[in-house]
């Protein structure tokens, strides 16, 4: 069976006053329009972590604040990758018939805690025994492979930094980034160390947001919508969740097989992805997507960044939405505000920064890519 | 598509030295006899909190744990429904094409942690607005529905510690339960107040554990085992997350869907069950839940304990395995933990606590019945 989205919400994205629910409630309004609540008869919500506002049950929760009782609703998690994971699990639920029209939400309210919080409350995506027992935060794990990527491949911290400023400049033209404002090299260059060589401006940083998307199949589709965007293809793989335990650190192999499983079932190859969304929590994973996901050669990943391919208008656009740098990290909204993305481009409506594009994909990892949800979308 | 459960495990219940994921092997080992692993392409985890072991991304952790990585892999989650929602995910993974072969896992390692960290990390399943800043713990909110249903149906204090010295009673048969000793209706009616009029003996434990199940497609199923059972019904339902914003909060409403529903799928009514696994996390809701399964009517589910219809022998067997009261309640297992008690009497393998059924229904709910999830099965 076929299966689309056929709608979507975005709240803005930003350091935002609202719980959780409020910026629920403000994506789910956008992607309401035109739609019928009575429809939804299923909610999947993606959200990272308990600690922020000591509450589970996100199923409830927001199915009692969108005035959606009464259906099947859960949380499904993976730290960061639970927003895509929330779309996955509509479409199997569209797929399997448990669900005619499903709900994808993916929220996220983060600026209420202290930086402390936030880091150790993402540290529990990383092995309590082998990793957190050492103190090895998620930034220091992202710096460890920066530096050997940079040892083994002449890769310098002006192109990691290069990274950093293409996405601001694309959020400068997203009315719902968490930052609008382009930085230079130098800013970049000269920010805070993070984790070294990784510094403030190399790291996403700490957001709220909620994302939202409609999913069913092609019969309801047609009827909801003239814009049905299908998905492609829909896949989830998990690696060790140690870096430690894996043969090669620098090899993402989730994100790999995630990518090389989508590419099999969408029927299409990674020169056929006019627009794409990866996981740049920190911009050295925006260069280790570009090989894993077939963009670049192993060790030329920091070079398509270089030259500008991967800029809007260059061959093959990535994190046009300024991605997780600059548009924003709400954790369990990140993978559906990718999603969000490619969404606006392939129905023609993501404004001045358009790119025309017959297929989008988008790859969406939790801890340090040991669980990646990828997604290939098609008009 | 037909699907089924090929092949169950789980581990010993009760107050274990190991961690989650050492649970979850003891369990997977016990179901992989007879089975390949390599068969097995997805895998859905429900835990209930990250605060137990600092640890979110389930997943991957278990995957790496348990020798299955590079499939499809993720955490699920509605506080104490979290064991049987890995079931429906798996459930959908298999009838969407997803997967052929997943394994739904329910783990939980609690008692490292002092009752106030797990009273607390409970507490995250209310409403953090409407209850958890008002104090109201999980207890509290079932005593004061059991002072409610004593008042308005004439149920006594008797009549609650009937159902903890009948699940003592069956547990007394169950060598993986958390406790094997029976207790008298004095013991229990004399034991420590937790929340009046609810006592310790009303109240199900704290423990560890873990279940897990295969799941596949006919064709699948019957090549890999002579006794597959047959998932009938697998359904999920939310309701509010506080009770206050219920119109009866005596009434669970999502319990009573959810079953409603599930009887519909499987073409049974109430008393085609020969077998129940219900949620008896604190006595008044196995009553309750009586009632919204259709066993009783409204006002009279004490009468059904108080008769003796839901022993072994009864009418109507409920909570063979112990319950959570005596079997044990480690949080995001035990929905699975059911789900292994009506196998195995499906199956024909309970031993001296055999009861001979054709049909069997699970009632897993999280928060205070939020959500519930009902499943039927099949011989």
């Amino acid at each position: 069976m076929n299966v689309y989205i056929i709608s979507m919400g975005m709240s803005k994205i930003g350091k935002r006053k609202e719980s959780s629910k409020e910026l629920f409630f403000e994506a789910l309004t956008e992607a309401l329009q035109g739609v019928d609540p009575r429809d939804i008869d299923a909610v999947y919500v993606g959200v990272q972590s308990e600690t922020y506002e000591h509450q589970i049950m996100y199923g409830s929760l927001v199915s009692e604040y969108g005035g959606l009782l009464f259906r099947e609703a859960y949380r499904v998690e993976a730290c960061a990758a639970s927003g895509a994971l929330a779309l996955h699990t509509a479409y199997m639920a569209v797929r399997s018939g448990v669900a005619r029209v499903a709900l994808a939400v993916g929220v996220e309210k983060m600026t209420a805690r202290g930086t402390e919080e936030v880091t150790d409350a993402l540290m529990a995506a990383s092995d309590y025994v082998l990793d957190q027992l050492n103190g090895i935060t998620i930034p220091a794990h992202y710096a460890m492979l920066a530096t050997r990527y940079m040892r083994l491949y002449g890769a310098t911290e002006e192109d990691l930094c290069a990274v950093a400023v293409k996405n601001h400049e694309n959020a400068s033209l997203n009315p719902k980034a968490h930052f609008q404002k382009r930085i230079t090299l130098e800013e970049c260059l000269r920010s805070r160390p993070v984790a070294r060589p990784l510094k403030v401006m190399d790291s996403a940083p700490i957001s709220d947001g909620a994302a939202v998307a409609l999913v069913a199949g092609e019969d309801v589709a047609r009827k909801l919508t003239d814009t049905p965007v299908r998905i492609l293809a829909s896949t989830v793989v998990a690696d060790t969740l140690s870096i430690s335990q894996r043969p090669d650190p620098l090899w993402p192999r989730a994100v790999w097989e995630a990518a090389a499983r989508a590419y099999r079932q969408a029927g299409i190859g990674p020169r056929d992805v006019g627009i794409a969304e990866v996981h740049d929590a920190f911009t050295i994973n925006e260069i280790l997507m570009y090989e894993a996901l077939g963009f670049a050669e192993r060790g030329k990943g920091h070079l398509l960044v270089r030259e500008g391919e991967t800029q809007r208008g260059g061959r093959i656009p990535v994190n046009v939405s300024g991605g997780l740098k600059a548009r924003g990290h709400p954790v369990g909204a990140t993978g559906l505000a990718q999603i969000y993305e490619l969404y606006l481009h392939l129905t023609g409506r993501a404004g001045r920064r358009q790119v025309n594009a017959r297929y989008g994909l988008a790859l969406n990892e939790g801890g340090v890519n040991s669980t990646a949800v990828a997604h290939i979308l098609a008009i």
